[in-house]
């Protein structure tokens, strides 16, 4: 150990050498043709997922970039605490300039402004604890408990449950997050929103905060962000978005009138970790007034914060990493041009991907036009008709997703995912969700993509049959025998 | 942008090539004779701060060291989620895992384990959920609003501020933490925290939660866990211990008996990357059951979470950063002796400090004999009688240390603290507060810091006589003039 901390230069560059042959194999062998995105094992003879391959399409971030992995590097060299000034103060400043700068990108004005939190969950969180400070100072002396009303949280059913983990954190109640419905595309519906605020007024309680969704998680539906500002002014209610997913989009021409009205916003997220390929975790809470992070937020803890530069003082946290040099460098790198290209490229394999299921008669695409980058669709067996008002087709349907999933993670080409959702008023049961976004997906991975699904399709005709009595029987007695069957339940858990 | 994306592992032998280069330089500079620990600049030509020089003692972190380096750069590459388990199987294990050993290790029996979180403050904050769903579980569904009492929190005057902003973020309300008075050691009164609770009870409220702090951030103080674990149980309170500091006490044989009772907690957070050189961050929330977090936090968002070894379930967050991995590797590379080693020299450094600084005549220590690392001293210039009654005095040694933290900064040989503190029923004005943790530090550092400090004392008496008059003013007309005078108002602020 002694000898150790002398030497430790010395380490550096042996260790990160090795590292850095390790690395580029990694990278190497996630493109090549047999690559798999993930080798299935058991858990004792395990490895991980290879985010870097292009397969890898499950969830809303994707492998990273060597710009993300320099900045990552700088990071943990300094090793830096982005809480106070005077530990950090390069890395203060690149924090407000590029937070300011994303607010004006977004169009919130010149007082805007913001801060980075570990992940677009404790952005939103850190934004409804904002809210409630701002508008009702006392409660945070004083307690929720003492105050006279209840207050109402209003997001779409589509929204992240992260507002409901807020909720549930700030003592507010699941119960009291009031789910507005969607229209058939998947946004919140303003007539529904207006009205359940008004019916909340009406029974005594406190509506104070709309949550819109711009990019679902599961669909990719962007909320008509410009009538529901309307409506939170209207209403004075605290105006936030959710664009963990979609508020990149800013940095496209071609796209960024998707999240129009974002300049009404009070508080905005998003998460360049998602959409621009930013290391794992990178998320702006921004706000159209930059100050009131600190002027609700802090404590004045004086052995600590004493400048007002001190950006964990406006947090809930104390250290924090300084994530915002992440996106500082891949935009000095890339430029916003860079990113453009990178978010155009995304929807190109969307619509590509779109158009190769529409024109498969073995795939239902669940929204005829996936409002961004998540492609949704059914495959369907051969002699069975779509009919979603069944429920034995719906419990089949599910089945049938589920099963070729797994089917497909074991032999690890790919890496999909699967979900149920509501739209309308309609439940839909488990159908593909596939998420186009790592810049290394090309046509030609989408069709092996959708033919190891319908071969797969293929594969297990004989295994459903097999089930098809099981389900028969299970419809009987309402009993939900194995794991693979249970989107009834699940939709309402 | 599409070449770009071709040539990533090219781009990548590259890049992290450049940044050896880099790394290797930094590190190798910070160990230089005449290297500066902060270059003081002008916001216009600013350069950060280096956490790798001997002479950051400022914090309760430092430097990282090549483990940590190449243990991000893992973490980095295979830009793992480990949020769900079939995205980051193997990083879910390892997370479980080291949890489970941390648990273990602190006696927490058969059926601990833990979760990371980003930083100590969301472990605190994810403590204080967890307990008041375990207690209350209607406040998860219906919030604090409809909860027939008050719920009250206990932490002594020295515990973190993370503390009142939990209470601030569940909507207790700070008001509703006590603060329970200190002996003259920084630690907790036992007979003040059980009178506190009867009296609470007495009022109608419900105290629920014992916030006990193992290594205070200013003085290094250890409450006394055992006691105030009884005293919980006594009066069936959750019993949190925040460790964030002194919890890696665990690994050294020498100095874990100041962590007995550990073993009473119902939750507990542990940071190695403040004292284990763990790079930022890394903090684990732990619990004598591990199932707590699933069990209480838990929404069932199907689209997301379908297996019980799905980790971000059991959390108030979405996408995390596999943080535990960073532990595994130090623990697996440096083994329990080799952190033990890490903290044992920690102690010999602050006791050798302790030793010379005890040995002037110009210094004063604020704890005869500091509990932990951190090493608390006033300078004292000569002629000036050390009394701690008068409040001419206290204002005068806060403005002399502030003054001379000042100089020192601006020079950059050392990255040094201050802090008042309240101790006992008195308050205490500001000291210089050094934190020995790095390992590089040694004997010759802590003389020529020692020095430094003593010879900045001696310029500044110049400066300090002109500023005489103007304290003897300020005290006349109870006005708070500049910034290097706030002492009095600082600790009620």
């Amino acid at each position: 150990m002694e000898e150790r901390l002398c030497d430790d230069a010395l380490e550096l560059e042996k260790f990160v050498s090795q590292m850095k042959e390790i690395m580029v194999e990694h990278v190497n062998n996630s493109r090549k043709p047999d690559a798999l995105v993930l080798d299935y094992k058991s858990p004792e003879e395990l490895k991980n997922v290879n985010t870097w391959h292009p397969g890898f399409m499950g969830k809303l971030y994707a492998g990273t970039n060597p710009v993300g992995i320099i900045s990552e590097m700088l990071i943990t060299l300094l090793n830096a605490n982005s809480h106070v000034y005077h530990v950090s103060p390069a890395l203060t400043i690149i924090e407000n300039t590029v937070s300011q700068s994303l607010a004006k990108l977004l169009g919130m004005g010149e007082e805007s402004g913001g801060i980075t939190c570990p992940g677009g969950s404790f952005s939103n969180q850190l934004a409804m604890i904002t809210a409630r400070t701002c508008m009702f100072p006392e409660i945070k002396t004083k307690g929720y408990h003492a105050f006279g009303k209840k207050l109402m949280v209003f997001t779409s059913i589509s929204g992240h449950y992260s507002i409901d983990k807020t909720a549930m954190t700030l003592g507010l109640g699941i119960d009291n997050v009031i789910k507005v419905p969607c229209d058939d595309q998947g946004r919140m519906r303003t007539d529904e929103l207006e009205r359940l605020i008004k019916n909340s007024f009406q029974r005594g309680e406190m509506p104070f905060y709309i949550n819109a969704t711009a990019g679902t998680t599961v669909l990719g539906s962007f909320d008509p962000l410009f009538e529901i500002g309307k409506i939170a002014k209207r209403y004075n209610l605290w105006f936030h978005i959710d664009g963990s997913w979609g508020g990149s989009l800013v940095f496209s021409n071609k796209y960024r009138h998707m999240i129009d009205g974002a300049n009404l916003a009070d508080t905005f997220v998003l998460n360049p970790h998602k959409m621009l390929g930013t290391p794992l975790q990178c998320s702006f809470l921004l706000a159209r007034d930059k100050k009131i992070f600190s002027q609700s937020n802090s404590l004045k803890a004086e052995y600590l914060f004493r400048q007002d530069d001190d950006l964990g003082d406006g947090t809930v946290g104390c250290g924090r990493r300084p994530d915002a040099v992440k996106l500082f460098i891949g935009w000095k790198i890339y430029g916003i041009q860079g990113y453009q290209m990178r978010i155009d490229h995304a929807f190109k394999m969307a619509k590509y991907l779109t158009l190769i299921v529409r024109n498969n008669q073995r795939f239902k695409l669940v929204l005829d036009e996936p409002p961004s980058l998540q492609v949704c669709f059914w495959y369907l067996p051969i002699g069975i008709d779509f009919n979603l008002e069944n429920k034995r087709f719906r419990k089949m349907i599910s089945m049938i997703t589920k099963e070729i999933h797994r089917r497909i993670m074991y032999r690890g080409k790919f890496l999909l995912d699967y979900s149920p959702t509501i739209i309308g008023e309609k439940e839909f049961p488990c159908f593909f969700r596939i998420a186009l976004n790592a810049p290394s997906i090309c046509e030609k991975h989408l069709e092996d993509m959708v033919n190891e699904i319908e071969k797969t399709g293929e594969d297990i005709l004989e295994w459903y049959e097999e089930f098809d009595d099981e389900i028969n029987g299970e419809m009987r007695n309402g009993v939900n025998g194995n794991g693979y069957i249970d989107i009834e339940n699940g939709l309402n858990k």
